[in-house]
């Protein structure tokens, strides 16, 4: 069986979602950030990952597969017909992977991960809130009536809904199709599921420090 | 015939090292970011992408494919067989990816996109570098003797060969094997002719502002 290690509202929610509806069965070890302990295993973070980042996906010959581009794919790719990806030699999956760099690297690493991080000042937090402006005009002009890539859900989808969760908790308001398409993604059982499992943990769970 | 749209030594610079050592036809359109011009065509770049960032690349049918993670291994599977990429349905594309993932979140859009922005501060770059320090010290651990995926250049091996040329511009030493890794990458003949071309076009380019 898969494991995934993950932390609660982390990116590697998008991961849970993903094998949800994909009816995939998984593990899931709880990392606390503040002693970087897995909680589940009570291995050190650090020997479980040198990257000390979830996710962490550890694949059924024990290899560890890390960033939720790959792993995102992977698990998409346990599902053929799901919706979640893309055939990996079709056509389609190279808009895929775009979706799913866009996410990576414009609103979760340019923006999100320095915006909380404690170290970050108001002055640097006004002008990432005002850089990523850009990007959140960008995704709204290019978000239609359904998902990213077509009518399903796919696990760009489970990406960029993790990353508009949490950009709603940095002052940005979101325009209405963004909401909408946020609202959209959460009427999709499996989906909403995930995100109750982690917001429901997250009340009890050590702060990230 | 395949267009890449470009600036000189911007992370660009990796889909041309993936053309040339792929042995692939195109046309590169220098982009002004300055006025925020194509210089060879004349499109306000605005009209060529809503993002407003290299690389572009228009496919044959026309369609324009963005994000360095898409680009890259479109390219790489134009040519099977160059190493540039393991095959589509090979488990190695996931390590492929996951490389693409890594480079292009914790290098490039954490690290060097902020570093090089006009309103980043001395207190912030000095954050910055910090950071990156993690970052340095586990590619330096992870690079063997050869590439990123085995004894072959891929794509993962031009995105992180720019990423090494750029920081080595932020005050950052790299340890001894990420430099001995960069020159493995400069002695491949295409690759060295690639950034060769970008490096003579950048001394006469205007500068980003």
């Amino acid at each position: 069986m898969l494991k995934l290690y993950y932390r609660p509202m982390a990116c590697s929610l998008a991961a849970r979602m993903a094998l949800m509806q994909g009816g995939i069965d998984a593990e899931y070890l709880p990392v606390d950030f503040t002693t970087q302990t897995s909680l589940k295993d009570g291995l050190s973070f650090a020997d479980v990952t040198a990257k000390k980042r979830v996710p962490v996906l550890i694949l059924p010959d024990g290899s560890k597969l890390t960033e939720n581009a790959a792993v995102l794919q992977y698990i998409a790719d346990l599902a053929p017909g799901s919706g979640l990806a893309p055939a990996a030699d079709d056509p389609g999956r190279y808009r895929l992977q775009e979706w799913l760099s866009f996410v990576g690297t414009e609103v979760h690493k340019a923006f999100l991960f320095p915006y909380f991080r404690p170290e970050t000042d108001d002055d640097t937090k006004a002008i990432l809130r005002d850089r990523v402006g850009e990007t959140v005009a960008y995704m709204s002009k290019q978000i239609g009536d359904a998902f990213l890539l077509d009518e399903k859900f796919s696990v760009a989808d489970a990406y960029l809904l993790w990353a508009l969760l949490l950009v709603r908790f940095t002052g940005i308001e979101l325009p209405d199709n963004l909401t909408d398409f946020l609202k959209r993604c959460m009427a999709i059982e499996a989906v909403a599921a995930a995100v109750a499992i982690e917001r429901e943990e997250m009340q009890s769970f050590p702060p990230r420090t």
